[in-house]
């Protein structure tokens, strides 16, 4: 069901790094027409401007930020991508879904499925709770025909992706014990964002290593949510994040108690990711390295039973701005329009 | 009982991270006299010649890499540090102890007190097995007194400085379950040595996390060894080391279950280490940061108890070269000699 | 004359960075087809096992690096990419050539014209000095119709490209004075190769910066060469290389004197410029930056006349493994086929 | 001379780089007691609450920041430190000094001798211009004398400091063309300062190399002053300062036309530092290298002559953070105090 005449779309909120990145992806992606960015701090500015890696491609030489309303843009874009702050994507969504247009929100506004839950760990009442019921969480691989069919689909944050995609089938498959579950992740530092604080200052993370966030980040809110639908009870876990001097990539490594024998883990993996184009399952032959998935849109997964603790560690590497952001993104948008899955994205 | 001359010492493999971070140590130590420093590679050099950062000390314009004999050194110097790799260090000590020289062994070869352990981890038998009931671990927190006393000391890994530290305290005072430790730790790179192979290569640790050894670390003996003489029973833990790309430090987080309360733990560390000039504890203030302790003979130690999940999260971070290694074994020279156990590491 | 089949081609040699650059590209290409793949140390693996990144294109599962002869390859490939070090793949040129393939050199080979020149430089007799004449420099932007008809085209080096293409317009327009020439540059760590060498470990790169190659470069012969040609008499320039912690990237900032207007030099570069698709003139909007450049066949130009000492600066940024080595190799081998002169390069 | 008891000193503005590394080398400083340290931002903090590294110093537990008034500090203290941004540093000396203070300037607000030139550089008139006739330039290796007997001490910049030490002999001498140089200099991002700005986050300086300030940058004022001074005549410059992902570390490498002979050159430089303890000449046989200063209050400088463009090329290496800055200051606290030169440096 390829198309033949290219999507409109539109990104709002182009500002930061996760923006850039799908402003990017989008300018190259063979199917896709990109016909408005917004950014209220660009305005007047082409993409070139602002973008320099962006010059290379003729229309970020004409393409300006503009200002423009959900309405209008709907009315140039049959799918908007959300790249704005949790809290504001909130705002856009509701007009945009009404005007016609389909959304693809990277906020966290639209991934937790429970009020209560948004509530706890975001601090305040969801803004716009009657959509939450419609949004489809953004994971290809989990909900390839949900996304499909979606007119808003809320992308996964960058630390759930590495979670959820190792765990799920385990899970599913009732292969460990799900109150097992330690989550022990590393992100570089355009996980942080683009943004002006002095944590984030080249000095104060280069030649640095640090936990942060600890006890309690917010991405457990979409983590528990999604491990206790493929688990079919709630389900805890421990999540330590921290920060590591890359600028791109996550580094999970999971331990959990196995129930399973080491042959059922292995076929639950194998099974659930054999036609995902962008899960590559090392098993026990090599490990995981964040270079050799920055800039794509591939997740590794590796894992190792130790004989000595009967525990089993699976460990997950992906880059946080492109599988964990932008990448799933597009990869959603081809689900949505038909596309092959991975165009765009090789 | 700080002695009016300095004491004089020897360095015998030289070459490496943990040598020339020793070398440097000892140059500017108050009551240090580097009399002698071996190293096959650099025979007939100066130690300004092979490192440039110590030239600034007048020792180091003449003072000359040599190949001398154990014999020999021990004719020269009281107390020997063997900065010599593993299964070298052992053929040196025997011979060293025997003219009359202590030693501090920075290897692993005197770290693990039953020979059939060492067998395990190392795959070969020890060659000098006789001499490993006399070596004491050189943990100067835990083996103070032993340390003062000792003539063969058998200085830490830098994993295991990182986790027996943290943990030690509680698991005397029987606060935490002793099969729920999970050990999570990221090193820069310098803890692979100054070795000339394609995976410490700039490009290939750059813009690199990545696990290594899982599950069976070589380090996982000294560390089962010492928590389990403090936690009275045989204990095994879970360990995984991570390469992240800083030139030295290295950060652990820990996970436990706990099975004395909040305040017990708090306060079996704070009495553990009141006197501990080198134990930095942050409590639930802030968090370790490599950063804080790189160049320092510091180590940093966190905690947060997660009512979540009901887990304690211990956190600890210190330069690898440092408390990890040199400084550590500076730490115990001091305490040999009876100088301030700060003196030279301020 | 863009051709119906993609043109099938082998990389000899590909287990450096060029080299796996070059097979990334290629996998990536529409117009080619990787058929054979060679290296020694490789023999028998797929490309799936050498380089992680390339796994995702299915051709990487199946395709193993052998040791075929030059015949073999180019009874497979049309085109032959030489990935070999320097001395090497002066060996394989010949024998290609004489079977029919057509040979694109990553080497320094066959880029000095002059036999006297390149012993100069490189310290030995030329081993196919016959085949000198016939070589094209692979500078696509100078150089376009030679490197159409070319059978053998020498890429240039990383540090001669960022040089030549900001100064052979100013020198082809007399707009400097050729003794003036200073050049001083500075180069990511991937420029040294992936060799295992105590020097490029990432804790002797790591919060270094350091000039090296002080005052005679190899790369100075084909860069005087070039600019001599362009300058209509012998030009003898200083080059300064530098090394910084960076993966990727070249930064040369350029001083001369010159010798006409300031709209003249502006107007040479852009008259020269103004088709090429990879040359990025900032004039005196912005300063070029390698990060902007990273993973694409761009190179940024921009200058600034100093009033206060009448210097010309002209500054420089490009890849030094795309656009100064694989992605010119690509562009090169689009001219010689025909294809766009961007395909797979955007 | 040495003095029996400490010197009492103050730390205005200690917030930033600058500093933190002051308070550092004071702390640890045999013959320093640190009475005071003030900013606006952290009054009632703790040392050690600011700045983990210095917890390890007694005082640093309970010396808290305030915003003491210039005449309670020299109530307090000898010699105060301005660690303040420029243009403020400038309200604070005249006070200080009148209450009796001597003053150690890190600042650039009395560097420059001639109230013009101030004024063509930093764009306004200076606020205190009758002070900077007492003003000594910061240089110890030249101004020995002056800064023993100096009120007020105006510390060189970071940049200025890796120029002037290898040039200033060669110019008294009448060695090289003073209209022929060009310094091109390497920074890391600690010399940008901690401030907030998207410029310098992790993301923005990792990975990426850049000019900036070209062609006229502030630090060309006091550079070109004390070489006019050396030389005997008005000098002007080129100047290119570039920012390179490390924390710590000048590199300049200076492009002379020599007048005199290799001989010469080399022994003024050597007649010139013979007593200098700072300064490393290597002569030609090695290169400098930031990793081999940073930390310490070390330049090293190499030179080489080019045969073939007869050009001297003169390189340094400093630590932009100490020998640029704090490490600077506080060795002309040494000699107005009469204490070693390198007191607290080793």
């Amino acid at each position: 069901m390829k198309k033949a005449e290219p999507t409109k779309v539109a990104v709002l909120g182009a500002s930061g790094y996760t923006g850039e990145e799908l402003v990017r992806l989008l300018l190259r992606h063979p199917h896709a027409e990109l016909v408005a960015v917004t950014s209220r701090q660009y305005v007047g500015k082409t993409l070139a401007e602002i973008f320099p890696r962006a010059a290379s491609y003729s229309v970020a030489q004409t393409l300006e930020f503009s200002e423009a309303t959900p309405e209008k843009i709907a009315g140039q874009a049959e799918i908007a991508f959300l790249a704005l702050p949790h809290g504001v994507a909130v705002e856009f969504a509701g007009p945009l879904l009404q005007a016609g247009a389909r959304v693809i929100d990277l906020s966290a506004d639209f991934r937790i499925k429970n009020a209560a839950t948004y509530r706890e760990f975001y601090g305040n009442e969801h803004a716009a709770a009657e959509l939450l019921r419609d949004a489809v969480y953004g994971l290809p691989e989990i909900y390839r025909d949900e996304i499909s069919q979606a007119r808003l689909v809320a992308c996964p944050g960058c630390y759930p992706t590495s979670i959820l995609l190792p765990l799920i089938p385990l899970l599913r498959e009732k292969l460990i014990e799900p109150g097992s579950i330690i989550a022990d992740s590393l992100s570089g530092v355009s996980g942080a964002g683009r943004k002006a604080e002095l944590d984030y200052l080249f000095v104060e993370c280069n030649e640095s290593v640090r936990p942060y966030g600890v006890p309690k980040h917010r991405h457990l809110g979409e983590i528990e949510q999604e491990l206790s639908i493929a688990g079919g009870s709630a389900i805890t876990i421990q999540f330590t994040p921290h920060l590591v001097p890359v600028n791109r990539g996550i580094l999970t490594t999971l331990y959990v108690t196995p129930t399973g024998a080491a042959q059922r883990i292995e076929a639950a993996l194998h099974e659930a990711y054999a036609t995902a184009p962008f899960v590559r399952l090392l098993g026990d032959k090599s490990l995981p390295d964040t270079k050799n998935v920055a800039g794509t849109n591939v997740i590794e997964i590796a894992w190792r039973h130790d004989p000595r603790t009967s525990r089993l560690i699976v460990m997950s590497a992906e880059d946080n701005l492109v599988k964990g952001a932008s990448g799933q993104a597009i990869q959603c948008f081809n689900l949505m329009c038909g596309h092959a899955e991975t165009a765009g994205l090789l």
